[in-house]
C-alpha cells in the first residue's frame, strides 16, 4: 500500500535543469515566492499548512541510481546525470508557520538559491503546500461552523488516494477538526481517532436490537449507535434506548451517543432528542453524518437541530465546494554578478502580474485589541518600526491610506532551511492546532465571516510599490520583452 | 517522498473485525456490492477505473508486526491480533473491467467471503476505485470536449497529494488524455510524457528572445514556447517567430508550437494564428493552458478559437467542478447455515435504499447498431438468453416496459480474485485506454452528451425486483428492525 517512491517533479523540471546546465545558468542565485491568488470558498483567509511535510520531503531529497539511469536512457545529458548524482540541497527557505491565517498575493514560502535547485523542487513544493493548505482552510470553516461542537473527519473513502486521506486528516486536524476515523492517520500523526459503527455491522445480526446490544457489550460507553439502517425513529432510536437500558444501565454506564446518517437530520434530531430525553437519556449525544459541510452545518444549527457532533466526510477531505488551492511559484529576483535584479511576469490577465523582489512579510497587530490590522510586504532591506506610526498604503487603490500606531509588527516568514540544512524546530501537531485557533481569533470577525468577508489588507511598502510600477511601465511601454533593470534598493 | 506504508483502513474496520470475532460471526459468508448513486458533473455515465491498483493492493495485503503491536497497545483483543497475524485473504472478487462506462446503482465491484475480511477492505477498496473512476470520468469529458485535439494533463501541482497526481495521471490516461507532464507518472505507468516551458526559464535570461533561442537550440522541434510572460502578441509571438527563423529554419526544423497561458485565449489564439501564418509558420501548433476544463474548452472551440492542443491542470486532476465520486460499499447478502439471506438497508432517504442479493450485471447491445441498450441486474441464478426476446422493466416506474430482440447480452462483472488469488489478467494501460474509447462509442449520443443526458436504463429482473419489494414492505410495515427473511431463489 502507499504510493510510489520516486522524485516528484514535472518532466519540465528536469528539462529546465538540463538546459540551465547547458547554458551555464544553473548557479544564478534566484528567489522564488510561493503565493496564491484566490481564497477557496470566497472566504476571508486561508490556513497555512504542509510545512512539516515539505521539510520531510526536502530533507531527504535524493536521486536514485534507478532514476538516473532512466533519465540517461531518456536522452538527458551526462552533465545533468552527474549533477543529480552529486546533488546536495543548498537553498535557503523561509515560510509562514503552519496554522497561520494567510492572504492572497503574499509570499507564504520563499526559496533562495541556485536556479537549478529552486526550480527542481517546484512541483513537490506546490503539491504539498497546496493540498495541505486547502484542507486546513476547509477544516477551519467546518470547525467554526460547528460552534464548539465536536467534528470528526471521516473522508478517506472518497479522498483522492491514500495521501489525500492520511495527510488530509492531518491538515483537517490543524484546521480545527477534533478527530479522524482513519487508522493510519492516527498511527502516523497521533491524531485522536474515533470509531463509527457501520450499517454492515447491524446487517450481520438477526435484528438491529441484537446488533446494538452486542456492540454495547463490546464498546460500553465509547461506541455510538447508528440508528438509520431501517427506520430512524420507529426502529433505530427505540432499539437504541432498549439496548442502553439492558446493557449499559445495569453496569452503571451512560451511552456515548447515536448517529443519524440519512433523512431530514434537523427534524430527526429534534424528534430523537425528545425520545432520548423522555427515556431518561438526556446525556446521550446525537451525531449527524451525511455529506455535511460548513454550509449545511450552519443551516441545520440555524434551524435548531439538536446535534452535538458532526461526522464530516468527503466534502471536507476533497474541499468539495472549492477543491483547488491555486498556489503558484514564481521567480521574483535574480542575482547576476552580485547585483540583485527584480523579476516580474506581466500577464495579459492583470491579476496574474507578479510582485518582484525578495520580500519580507509583516503582520501588524493592534496593541489594544490584539487584532491583526494588515500585512505589509517590504523589501528585505526594510524594517517596520512599531515604535513609530506607520502609514499603510493600498497597492491597487493608492489613494487609500491609513496611519496606524500602537501596534506590534511581526515578521511572518521564518527561516526553515539555511544552505540546505533544516534550522526550524517543527512544532507538535497539537501546538500547531492551538496556534491556528489563536491566530484565527486574532482576525476581525468581518474578515473571518463566511459570506462576503471584508478584504484583509495586504499592502506594499512605498519602495516595493515603486519598483513594481517602474517594471510594469518599462515592460508595457517597451513591450520588447527586454528584462527590466530597476535597482533594488 | 511518497506516502505512508500502513494498512489503509478506518479504525472502525478493526473494531468491527474484533467484534465479529468476539461474537462468533467473523466467518459468516457475505456479499458486498460497491456501487455509486450519482454521476459526477450530472453526466450520462462514469468510466470505471482503478482495478489494477486495487489488485496490487489486495495482492499484498499483510499486517506488519509493528501494526499488530500498536493494535495490541491500543487495547485490541489478542484474538484479533492472532487473526491478523495469520491473515490470508480468501475472498472472491468480481469487477467491471477498467475503461467500461458504468451507471448509478449497479454493482461495479462485488466481494464475497467471510464477513471479517470483506469489511476489512472497505476503506481501501472505496478510496482506490472512487478516486480513479472520478478522474477517468472527468478526463473522458475533457478529451471528448477537445474533439480529437491533443490533451496534456498537467495537474500535479494542485492535486491532493502525491497519489492524487501520479495515480490521477494514470486515470486521466485511461479516460482519454494523451500525455502527462509528471515525471513519476511517466516512469511508473509509461504514460507518454510532455514537457512544458516555464515562465521561470524565460525570466532567467536577459530577454525573452534569448530564452526562446536557447530553448530551441536545446529542444529543437520538440519544445513549444510559452509566449505570455510579458505580452503575448506584442512580445511573445513576435519573439517566437524570430527565434524559429534564427534557430530552427537554418537547421531545416519546424516549430513544435507556442503556448498561451493567460488572457482571452480565444481572441489571442486567432491573432496568434494569423501572425504565425503570415510569418510562414502555418504548421506551428497553438496550445492553450489556463485553468481549463471541458466547459471552457467547448466554449472556446464554439467561438472559433484556433487551438490545436489543450494543457489541462488542476480542474482535471481534482475534477474541480464535481470532485467527489460517491461510491459506497454495502452488504447485499449473507449466508447463514447454508441459506442465502438477502440484506437491505431501508433509509429515510429513498434513494439510499440498497438492492439486496448477490447479483449479475448484464449489458445488452443492439446487434444492428452495436449500441448499448440497457443494463439489467439479475440474481446469480439467472441468465439472459440473447437468443430470445427479453422484456425490460423499469424498477422505479414499473409500467415502463420495453421488449428487445436482436441483441447480445454480455456480463459486466468478471472474476478477479478466486479464494483470495488473483485470476484476472490485467490488460495493459494502452489496451484499457483503447477499450474505453470503444466502449464509450457504444453509447447512444443522447447518453454521452454533456448537458441533460438521457438516463441510461439500469433495470432489474422480475425476480430481483420482487425480492427487493418484499423486503422493503416487510421492514416498513413491521418497522421493528427485524431482519427480513425472504427466500432468495
Amino acid at each position: 500500500m502507499g504510493s510510489f517512491n520516486e522524485f516528484f517533479a514535472d518532466y519540465n523540471c528536469f528539462a529546465t535543469a538540463e538546459g540551465l546546465l547547458a547554458a551555464g545558468r544553473a548557479d544564478i542565485n534566484v528567489t522564488y515566492d510561493m503565493f496564491f491568488r484566490e481564497l477557496p470558498d470566497k472566504g476571508g483567509f486561508a490556513v497555512m499548512a504542509g510545512l512539516e511535510q515539505l521539510i520531510d520531503k526536502l530533507s531527504s531529497l535524493a536521486f536514485s541510481e534507478e532514476l538516473l539511469s532512466a533519465l540517461k536512457n531518456e536522452g538527458f545529458s551526462d552533465k545533468l546525470i552527474e549533477y543529480l548524482r552529486d546533488f546536495k540541497f543548498v537553498c535557503d527557505i523561509y515560510a509562514v508557520p503552519e496554522g497561520t491565517p494567510v492572504f492572497p498575493n503574499e509570499p507564504i514560502v520563499k526559496v533562495q538559491g541556485p536556479a537549478i535547485q529552486a526550480q527542481l523542487i517546484e512541483t513537490l513544493l506546490l503539491n504539498t503546500i497546496n493540498h495541505q493548505t486547502l484542507i486546513a482552510t476547509k477544516a477551519n470553516r467546518v470547525s467554526r461552523a460547528s460552534s464548539g461542537r465536536r467534528v470528526i473527519e471521516m473522508g478517506a473513502r472518497r479522498a483522492h488516494g491514500v495521501d489525500a486521506a492520511v495527510d488530509g486528516a492531518r491538515a483537517a486536524y490543524v484546521g480545527g477538526v477534533d478527530a479522524t476515523t482513519l487508522y493510519p492517520a492516527f498511527s502516523k500523526y497521533k491524531i485522536p481517532v474515533s470509531t463509527m459503527m457501520s450499517h454492515g455491522w447491524i446487517q450481520l445480526f438477526d435484528s438491529e436490537l441484537e446488533a446494538f446490544k452486542v456492540y454495547l457489550e463490546e464498546h460500553g460507553d465509547e461506541g455510538a449507535l447508528l440508528v438509520d439502517t431501517y427506520d430512524t425513529l420507529e426502529s433505530g432510536v427505540k432499539n437504541a434506548v432498549e439496548a442502553f437500558n439492558s446493557v449499559l444501565v445495569p453496569k452503571g454506564l451512560r451511552p456515548a451517543g447515536i448517529i443519524i446518517d440519512s433523512g431530514d437530520m434537523t427534524y430527526l434530531s429534534k424528534r430523537a432528542r425528545r425520545l432520548l430525553d423522555e427515556a431518561g437519556f438526556p446525556d446521550c449525544d446525537i451525531y449527524a453524518s451525511n455529506s455535511l459541510d460548513e454550509t449545511l452545518i450552519k443551516d441545520m444549527l440555524n434551524q435548531g437541530a439538536k446535534i452535538d457532533g458532526f461526522i464530516v466526510g468527503e466534502k471536507l477531505l476533497t474541499s468539495a465546494s472549492s477543491p483547488v488551492f491555486d498556489g503558484v511559484y514564481k521567480l521574483c529576483e535574480t542575482e547576476q554578478n552580485g547585483v540583485k535584479v527584480p523579476a516580474i511576469m506581466v500577464s495579459n490577465n492583470v491579476h496574474k502580474i507578479t510582485t518582484p523582489c525578495s520580500k519580507k512579510v509583516w503582520r501588524l497587530f493592534d496593541m489594544e485589541s490584539g487584532k491583526a490590522i494588515a500585512d505589509v510586504l517590504t523589501l528585505d532591506s526594510e524594517s517596520i518600526d512599531d515604535e513609530k506610526t506607520y502609514s499603510l498604503f493600498d497597492p491597487d487603490f493608492t489613494w487609500k491610506r491609513k496611519t496606524v500606531d500602537n501596534f506590534v509588527a511581526r515578521e511572518l516568514l521564518v527561516s526553515v532551511f539555511k544552505k540546505g540544512e533544516c534550522v526550524y524546530k517543527v512544532p507538535t501537531l497539537e501546538d500547531v492546532r492551538l496556534y491556528c485557533k489563536e491566530q484565527v481569533a486574532s482576525l476581525w470577525e468581518e474578515v473571518a465571516r463566511f459570506e462576503n468577508p471584508h478584504k484583509y489588507y495586504v499592502d506594499f511598502s512605498g519602495k516595493l510599490w515603486g519598483i513594481k510600477q517602474a517594471l510594469i511601465e518599462k515592460i508595457t511601454r517597451g513591450a520588447d520583452g527586454e528584462f527590466a533593470e530597476v535597482e533594488n534598493v
